[in-house]
């Protein structure tokens, strides 16, 4: 807020809302005087963690773990002490996390005991101290008393969450505490907060999507119903059985949902109290929406990006049967734009869309030339745009359509692959001399990465390809084939031409 | 919000939800885009309203209008030309106005039609121009698509509103954007947004208690259902029938409301979906509140100030059964202390009640005396600290409890009558050689003015004096009687003993 530094989310909340349970998990229930309280214990280990001279302002903690209540308490924790957040995709190759850590260069690598082994192997070789959350909660109760609120400016920086993108080369959007606030109180403005709000995080706390419901949550003062991951039959369960009012997924989790629902015979589609499937993180697909609309569930679009500390533009619920496919509009502060060639384009017509506002993030950590590049300015609109690289139009109504996420970005089950970045991995192969990677449909999760490989000399095969990148690529990055080709398509000027290789590739059928 | 403008609330809204109903007067509603049409339409009138160079950043202008649809268009519509709004109270006296006007120096005085008289004399003795908003009504259909939104800074002085002070000289509270903008956040993150949300505004709207909720509107949307002024019955009958959900009132009138449907008999005590009677402006006696806890009558106590643009501590709805008398817990943002003699008072002890947040104003207009008089700055406790003058206590759980608004000050139906600025107005009678001035309790107006006077020479009789006051005193702050003494009880030290001449007054009973 203007003018006043803000405050210790969970604290403000504890503080007004001490007996509101705050965080449900396991059917254990967390009071926001009791989860601040845990949080506080986090913070003060820690301070004391070891690490001389502890954790402190300006410091940076990366946290690899779970969907577990302590790390729900560590994510309030940290920007307390005045460090920033770096929050590791449990996906990921150690390389992959090594390539991060050493950007973030963080004080501290903060593990769960199920993230032990990796976080031993990846902290050893970045030689960064590592603690295991389980060791710094003492279990005893800290009163509420004893703690007094911390003050967090709006320029803090909460958050360092990396992103890949077409360079290949994974950035950390900067965060402020300020764009959180601003984007958890947008999300409130359009979804209103009502009083037995209650909602499902199933999505990873890594990422941007999970992050932010637990910011929301205290910030609005609803309870989280956290899930350890996604499981169609538990997220159906909780939502008859739980009270979830509003629940966060990718489309292909939406789609798993109904599936299970469907199988389960689940006769009445969602109970009146459910109002919200809150779903981005990719394009819906439209028989998947009118399913949804046949069964009156009420889904509604989004479309955000780690940049923008989540939602950009959202559907108001109840208007996803009125606008079909659309994403919706901007939510309170932020702005679009669609350009091309440095210029707006009218309705109706693609451009980039291009987000201003109090979500968007300050940079790339330490890539200042990802954040020039990150960034589009004009005279005749002032202040900075970033640029998302995703195609879109605005209809007449003003509601945006997302065409196409960024150029041959790759979705898959929710988490981005850049192709780029799978390129770079197949081209360090000395057998490779041309690589060309796009997304083909896949029902369980969107899209699955292909290959288009040209070798040099001998003929490589498959097998060995896909045991090379297995080393430097997560598992959901890796190529699901590998098609050898004498060349690639290019046009004229010599641009790959993907759109003919995801042509082609479709044409193989999927791999079941 | 952080490292951005804030932008036309209206527009936003209106951008966002144009079909939804936001403003409803007299059976008729304007949806948010045809608010934001009417408000422009008087933004274009203003701009060009035939005073050269036509209002424009940087100006101020005042306001005196009644709670009608235009003053609610004209409260979005100066901001959005850069100007200040200068809000006058209608129950003032020529000469009251007419010292306002000269502090606040605006370009233009406002008014509509009902208070065109007035306006016209204190705009000629003032030598300020006079528009009527009728007139700038020109009735054209103002289309959503030609208007942009506009860009205001948070710190865009938004308000000038005038509020009289224990020196008895009114002062122009200065309130940012940013500063109603966090508290709209804050109100809305206790109360909530429901989806059937609508705001009854019977307050006037030239009160901060009228003006937030208007604002809250734009920001949260909902719809703000806008009477006249205050009747029971008709507020009952819109609670009953027009789906009110929430309305704000000052104690004097939900006594009113409640004695109003006891007559009428109204059978159950409210409607469910009526979730809140908002009711702050003075101290809501305990009988009062038990007799709502009887019936069931969701009633949220709060506290604020004009100063700090509107609630800073609220019961959250549901809780005032459980902590009935209490005002609450500071919103969102907002931090309160209490203080006697340079210290902290430790809980259950009385002291002023001290305010920090981002809805605290910046400072009075014009006045820097009264400006440093109104902070207190420590060492221990950094930040600048409002000093209220109105003493409290906190509890154990941490909840605020108003003994006395500030010292000596007289409520009377939501109204604040500093005896100061009485007191002031009686000794310029040449007969009147001291005087003070205190309230009495009185069963409609929660208390009256009652002066008690030492006169010079021959004795004075009170009804000169009466017509003496009605020259410079708004009715409300007329004293309704003159106790003509030989001497005021003073302590040792010389200072009026107020207790005593309250007891004195409560002695008479009242005037019925």
């Amino acid at each position: 807020m203007t003018e006043s530094d803000n405050h210790d989310w969970l604290a403000e909340r504890a503080l007004r809302s001490p007996d509101m349970p705050g965080l449900i998990f396991g059917g254990r229930t967390w009071t926001f005087a009791a989860l601040h309280a845990a949080a506080v214990e986090i913070a003060d280990g820690l301070r004391d963690a070891g690490v001389d001279p502890g954790i402190g302002s300006g410091d940076r903690v990366a946290l690899l773990a779970g969907n577990r209540p302590a790390t729900v308490q560590a994510i309030h924790a940290v920007p307390r002490l005045g460090a920033t957040l770096v929050p590791l995709n449990l996906r990921l190759t150690d390389d992959e996390l090594a390539f991060q850590i050493g950007v973030a260069s963080p004080r501290m690598l903060l593990a769960d005991a199920a993230n032990q082994e990796q976080a031993e192997r990846v902290a050893a070789e970045c030689r960064v101290p590592l603690r295991l959350l389980e060791d710094l909660q003492n279990g005893s109760d800290a009163s509420m008393d004893a703690v007094a609120p911390v003050s967090i400016a709006s320029d803090h920086l909460h958050t360092i969450m990396f992103t890949s993108g077409t360079t290949g080369q994974p950035k950390g959007a900067m965060l402020t505490a300020g764009n959180h606030l601003a984007s958890a109180v947008a999300s409130m403005l359009n979804l209103g907060v009502e009083r037995d709000d209650r909602w499902l995080c199933c999505v990873p706390l890594f990422h941007m999507a999970g992050l932010s419901i637990v910011i929301r949550s205290a910030v609005s003062g609803f309870p989280l119903l956290l899930h350890e991951g996604f499981d169609p039959n538990q997220v159906s369960a909780a939502i008859e059985d739980d009270g979830v009012t509003i629940v966060s997924l990718v489309p292909q989790m939406l789609q798993r949902l109904l599936e299970a629902r469907t199988k389960a015979n689940v006769d009445s589609p969602f109970p009146d109290a459910f109002r919200c499937a809150l779903t981005g993180g990719g394009p819906v697909p439209k028989p998947l929406l009118d399913r949804c609309a046949a069964i009156g569930a009420p889904v509604a679009q989004t479309y955000g990006l780690t940049e923008t500390a989540s939602q950009v533009v959202t559907l108001a619920p109840g208007e996803a049967l009125l606008h079909l496919g659309a994403a919706g509009k901007p939510l309170w502060g932020s702005r679009i734009r669609l350009r091309q060639d440095g210029a707006d384009v009218p309705a109706g017509e693609a451009g980039e869309i291009q987000v201003q506002g109090p979500t968007v993030m300050s940079g790339y950590f330490q890539n200042s030339e990802a954040t020039a590049a990150a960034f589009e300015q004009d005279a005749a609109t002032p202040g900075r745009w970033l640029r998302s690289g995703d195609i879109g139009y605005l209809d007449d109504d003003g509601y945006l359509h997302v065409l196409d996420r960024r150029t041959d970005l790759i979705i898959s089950g929710g988490e981005n692959v850049y192709p780029a970045e799978v390129e770079a991995v197949l081209l360090a192969h000395p057998d490779v001399a041309e690589a060309a990677v796009v997304g083909v449909p896949n029902a369980e999760w969107g899209e699955r990465p292909v290959a288009f490989v040209v070798v040099v000399g001998e003929a490589s095969d498959g097998e060995a390809l896909a045991a090379f990148v297995a080393r430097g690529l997560a598992g959901f990055k890796r190529p699901e084939r590998f098609v050898f080709v004498p060349t690639l398509p290019r046009t004229a000027a010599g641009k790959i031409q993907r759109h003919r290789l995801r042509e082609q590739a479709a044409e193989f059928g999927e791999r079941t």
